[in-house]
């Protein structure tokens, strides 16, 4: 596949992604909403159907819209190394892109918040308790069961173009959403499972550069690493643990 | 497929979904019920599912029961123009009829409901702000990503008949539902997300003109026309970006 | 298949069904239990996935576990009317000893309960407004959307022995308890969703007269025909339609 | 497959559960989590799935990731009685694991909990009132009703290496998730349903002898047994049945 076609299918997925997954947050978080404080329940499904949306539009590159499972599937030895780089500029500018759509989605709701200080939490995540090293454990548990599943589940297989590809037909997403919803019931408390770099990143540069939000605050640059480390080397760590058990027989 | 089988199958098909989506929203506004003050998430889960029922209903004509995918499909030359308007007149019949369906589920608890004059939002959807311009950017944004979804989905393919066909086996449809949930979760919480002109303009037609409800309010005619032409526009939108990414590799 | 493995497999079968449906009802509204006070989302989850387990268990009478699905088979011509009293009987004991079983399981939970004169909700249906002819049409319209599901699903297919089986491996059973699912959340309100004589009339029979409840309340036998002659009446009209748009192309 | 690979698949899938299972609790009882105060379907979710994931990975040994189920396998003549022992060791060893890795996910929390004594619920069952015999019979009922699940699933079927294995591809998986989801709605309300011996004596272990939480609680040893018995009755209850009526026709 080109590197054109792979940036336009990640941007494009990841768009959706992002755009699903954090305007659930904004539903919740903004008043004169239909989903003015809905439960976490709500939020992890939100975001874990919007994985299944985002995953199924970016399934000819194997829909990966998250720049650590390109990490963890190059670590695997299942992508080159030499797709990284276009798999993380499309899902970068996907993610802005999504966050950018979030926004525009909630424009009424935004324009008349009485707390815009209060709004970077819709489009990036932050610890509940500060400690950047345990928060930064968290994220990688996470982003390792997300991969772990990845790599060992038994529908795994390569498309005809010599992506690796993780779904079969639309259905076959499902089972990543299950996957994400789990993860955000279970391993979101702490940091609010960012385990996505793109999913972060992205809004965070949207929401800090780009969204004319007034009275917005700051966008927390102190505390932006965390998601994007945590998630690499989760990842990483679970590649490393299934070039280990693969075949294990 | 002839004429008659179309509107048959796309009205049975919409007529479920319009019946069992205005009633999850009836079972929660109306007093008397066991679903009184459920959560937002309960009406998303409901809108989800009615979406699987009617879909596989309508099966034999590709499950459109929604104008929008109608108008999408054909501008992505996936459907005869000269089909649309008996799809359409299909499915704002089974709109129509989904409602009266739901005032007859309903009938005991419309008849004690304290506060009558506010129940057309149980029939069709309406904005939590006043906008009409932004409120059409939220229903264009939510009916953009059912439509790409649909487009891009990897089980689209044709039926026998020729005609369109998403779903495959009954579980196939699951993927809309999915779809569906999480426009609701995400994208629905300014507007209600319409998505789907009979789902909408058909409930406000038996509202206005056909259902004894004593004492019900105005049909809101002046907000009606946005989730009509609000999910139009996102479809066509959609269909001109599968038309430009198609076949991408 | 011999009339005593029909009977064995649907009483089976419709016993898992009505003990994990019935307990679902116990948790929220037993005390000392963890599902205290949960929503009507939680109840309707429970019978969704309970419908998946039962149906999966009498996978090999083709699922039924349910009268008025085994009548509007007859109906619709899929199964000799001479089978249906065998169905008939293997789910009316299932639903008896499924009430059985939840009462077994909630023992200490009955034994301490403060208004045990207010446990018949938990087994068998009620209306929230009287009325018996508008609740009857209620649980007609509601099992007429069951039964139309179930009759023109695409994966209706006959099992190698001759009996209509609707699920195709494990997750076919998935569809009937999401239209379960469903059906509850819009449906459900105005009666609680009997739509199955055996589910409602079966654990009604167990309460009256085996359940060593103390200080129970009487049975509502003036309402029990509300739950068995809708869902009979709407499985009937559902085969009538599906015989006549059978096959409309 | 070789003892190694026994024990290594089961561990790493039991770990997977036990670490979704019990930070699903973890954040609903921690205070300053995302998840503080969701209701107990947010639990069911989350273990119903949680399951989803440890059974995807644990699919080479046929996903067992339960002493009861591998015990239920064996009385049904599907799994050498030899490999017993091996099964155990591994889901053991990953309970213990599971417990220790929602321990570090929630590091802050724990450190940060004004009640730790109160803390052994995250990680293993406990009854609502007491009664062991009756706390005892409901875990049997939950195991039962899952055993009989399994063993009677159409897609039961045996993989190439002669280990039973009951999903098939990635989604098969998902039907488990289900049944678990409703015996946690449904049959959970009296004891949490452990439904499995490692998921509940495994964490027990490492909560009370490894888990450095200051101020914890005692291990409630006396409990200990009720989900350790109850799920091998159980278990052993529903092959006796499956034997009885497996191919009843």
């Amino acid at each position: 596949m080109s590197a054109g076609a792979i940036f336009v299918w990640e941007m494009m997925g990841t768009a959706v992604l992002v755009l699903l997954g954090t305007s659930v947050v904004a539903n919740r978080v903004l008043r004169n909403t239909l989903g003015s404080n809905e439960s976490f329940l709500f939020v992890n499904v939100g975001w874990g159907f919007a994985v299944f949306v985002g995953a199924s539009i970016a399934n000819p590159t194997g829909a990966h819209i998250n720049p650590a499972v390109t990490l963890g599937l190059a670590v695997a030895d299942k992508l080159d190394w030499s797709d990284v780089p276009i798999y993380w500029a499309g899902q970068m500018v996907g993610g802005v892109l999504g966050a950018v759509l979030t926004w525009l989605t909630y424009k009424l709701q935004f324009d008349n918040h009485p707390e815009p200080q209060n709004t970077l939490g819709i489009f990036s995540t932050g610890p509940t308790l500060p400690g950047k090293a345990w928060n930064t454990v968290t994220e990688v548990i996470g982003t390792f069961v997300l991969l772990l599943w990845i790599l060992l589940t038994p529908v795994a297989a390569a498309s005809e173009e010599g992506v690796p590809i993780f779904g079969n037909a639309a259905l076959g997403y499902a089972g990543v959403a299950f996957v994400v919803l789990v993860i955000g019931t279970s391993l979101g408390g702490p940091t609010g499972y960012a385990i996505n770099p793109a999913r972060d990143l992205g809004p965070r540069i949207a929401y800090a550069f780009i969204l004319p939000i007034r009275g917005k605050g700051d966008a927390n640059w102190s505390y932006s690493w965390v998601p994007v480390i945590g998630p690499l080397v989760g990842a990483t760590l679970a590649a490393l643990l299934f070039l280990a058990v693969d075949g294990l027989t």
